[in-house]
C-alpha cells in the first residue's frame, strides 16, 4: 500500500508538471515559436517524461505487425487492470537521450549524425504522448498539441521565421479580403519561399485534408507560391485486446490525392512507413523522409522557390 | 424498484429490436438498397425508436442559441445522472407521423405536402439516432451508418439505381485499373448523369473531404461528369452541461472549397443552417437546399447531363 501511495503521488506530481510544460510551451510558441526559451520548456518537457516512463512505469511487448519495425508499449507499474501507452518503435526509443536534450536547447540539432537525431527527436515525440496517455484518459488533444509545438518549434528555429496560422483570400466583391485558417504557415519573406506545414501525429483516412488545404493554397495564390511540407509522427495502431501493432497506409490513395488534388513538396515522418518510404520512388514521386533529414535540407528548402 | 425493473427491460427490449433491426438493414442495403424490402426495415426500425422515445422517454428544454429554431433532448424517465440525446428541432419532429411511414414503404413520399415531407423524414432520422443516443454509450458509428442506410435507400429508390462505393481509376502503367474507395457512387447508365453522393450526419471541419473526394473524381474522370451531391442530417452541437445549441458552420470557407477545391452540385440538409442556406443567393451560389426538396426535382437531376 505504502508502494502503491507513493506511486499515486508520483503520478500526481508528473501530471503536474507535465500540464505546467505544457502550458507555458503553448504560450511560448504563440507569442515566439523560434524562441530558446520554448527549446528549454520542450527539453524539460521530455525530461519529465522520460523520468517517469523510466522510473514508474514497465514495458510490455507488442506483436509487430509491421515487417521490419518492433514495438512496446509502456504501462505504469502495479496491480489490477492497466493503460498501455501508444506503440514505442524500439529501435527509435532512446532512454538515454536526456544529456543530448542540450542540443534542442542549442538549436545544433544538424551536429548530429541522422540516425542520433533522428532516435532524438522520436524520443522527445513519443516520450510525452505516452506519459499523457498512460495519466491522463481519452485526451488526443495534449499529445497532438505537444507535437505541433515541438515541430512548429523546429521549423520556426530552423527558418528564423515564427509562423502564422492564417492565409488572405482576395474576395472581388467585398472591402476586405477573407482569411481562411491554415496549419502553419511560414513566409520567408519577399523573393523567399512560403511554406504550408501541416503537423499530425497521424493521418490515416485524414490526410486528404492536407492536400485539399494545398488545393486551396494553390488555388488562391498560384501553383508553388506555397511549398506544401507535412509533418507526421508515426502511422502505427495498437489493438488493446490483442496487443497487436500495424501500420494503417494508404499509398495508392496518396498518389491520386497527389496526382488529382494538389502536389506536396515533402512528408516528413518520425517513423517513416516503409510503405510511404516506398512513394520516392512512384509515379509520381513523393518526397516521404525521415524528419531528421529535414535539417539536411534547411537551406536548400529556403533557399529555392 | 418494480417500475424501473419494467423500464430497464423496455430499453433492453428496445436496444435487441434496434440492433436486429439495423443489421437487417445494412444487409438489405449492400444487397438490394432500392429494395422495398429496406423500406420496410426502414419503417420498423423508425416505429421501434419512436415508441421507445414516447413511451420510455421524456424531453428536456435546451437553450437555443440558433436564431429561429427551438431545440429539446430526449432523455430516458429515472431518477438519476440521466443521458442525454442529441438535439431535436422541435419544428421538424413529429410523434404522429407513424401513419405516414408506409409512404416510405409505397415510396411514394413525393405526394406528401413538402413540410410534412421534411417532418417525416427527419422523425425517422432522428428518432433512431435518439434512440441510439440514449440506449448505448459512446456509438457514433451506428446511428451514421443508419443515415447512410436510409439516405442511401431513397436515393437508389428514386433512381431505380444501387449505388457503388468505389471508383475506377485509369493507370497508365499499369495492366489493371486502380479503384479508389469514394463515398455512394449511382451511376445511371449510358448517356445519364453520374452523382457522387456522400453522407454525413454533421460535417463541422471534416466537410473538406467532401470537396477533395470531387476534386478527384473531376480529376479521374473530368469535369462534370460526375455530379457531387452532399446529403446531410445537422450542424447542432449540444453542450451537456450548459444545455445550449448552437449549429458549427464555416459558409466562408465552404465558398472557398466550392470555388478552389470543386464545386458540388447539391447540398441537401434534413434540417438546414439558415448561414448556409444562405449561400444559395452567394457568389458562387451554392444550391443548399431541405433534403424533401430532392424528390420534386428528382427527374431533373436524373435527365440532364
Amino acid at each position: 500500500m505504502v508502494i502503491l501511495g507513493t506511486m499515486l503521488r508520483t503520478a500526481k506530481t508528473t501530471l503536474r508538471n507535465l500540464t505546467a510544460r505544457y502550458e507555458s510551451l503553448k504560450d511560448q510558441v504563440a507569442h515566439d515559436a523560434k524562441s530558446p526559451a520554448a527549446a528549454e520548456t520542450l527539453s524539460l518537457a521530455a525530461k519529465t517524461a522520460l523520468a517517469f516512463l523510466s522510473s514508474s512505469c514497465t514495458k510490455v511487448a507488442l506483436t509487430s505487425k509491421v515487417p521490419g519495425k518492433g514495438y512496446w508499449s509502456f504501462t505504469t507499474r502495479g496491480k489490477g487492470p492497466r493503460k498501455l501507452s501508444r506503440p514505442v518503435n524500439e529501435s527509435l526509443f532512446d532512454f538515454n537521450c536526456g544529456n543530448q536534450l542540450d542540443r534542442l536547447i542549442e538549436g545544433n540539432l544538424r551536429n548530429l549524425p541522422p540516425d542520433d537525431r533522428s532516435r532524438l527527436l522520436y524520443t522527445v515525440a513519443i516520450s510525452y504522448c505516452c506519459a499523457s496517455d498512460l495519466l491522463k484518459t481519452g485526451d488526443q488533444k495534449t499529445p497532438a498539441t505537444f507535437f505541433e509545438c515541438l515541430t512548429g518549434h523546429l521549423f520556426a528555429r530552423a527558418f528564423s521565421t515564427n509562423p502564422r496560422t492564417q492565409v488572405e483570400v482576395l474576395q472581388l466583391e467585398e472591402d476586405e479580403a477573407d482569411t481562411l485558417p491554415t496549419d502553419f504557415i511560414f513566409d520567408l519573406g519577399s523573393g523567399k519561399p512560403k511554406f504550408h506545414v501541416p503537423v499530425k501525429t497521424s493521418t490515416r483516412e485524414r490526410v486528404i485534408q492536407v492536400f485539399a488545404h494545398q488545393r486551396v493554397l494553390d488555388g488562391v495564390h498560384g501553383f508553388g507560391k506555397f511549398k506544401g511540407i507535412l509533418i507526421c509522427l508515426t502511422e502505427t495502431k495498437l489493438d488493446h485486446r490483442t496487443k497487436e501493432v500495424v501500420e494503417i497506409c494508404v499509398p495508392k490513395q496518396w498518389s491520386l490525392y497527389q496526382r488529382f488534388i494538389a502536389p506536396m513538396h515533402r512528408f516528413y515522418y518520425f517513423d517513416v512507413p516503409q510503405k510511404y518510404a516506398n512513394l520516392t520512388t512512384g509515379d509520381p514521386p513523393m518526397a516521404v523522409l525521415p524528419f531528421a533529414g529535414f535539417f539536411d535540407e534547411i537551406s536548400e528548402l529556403a533557399g529555392s522557390r
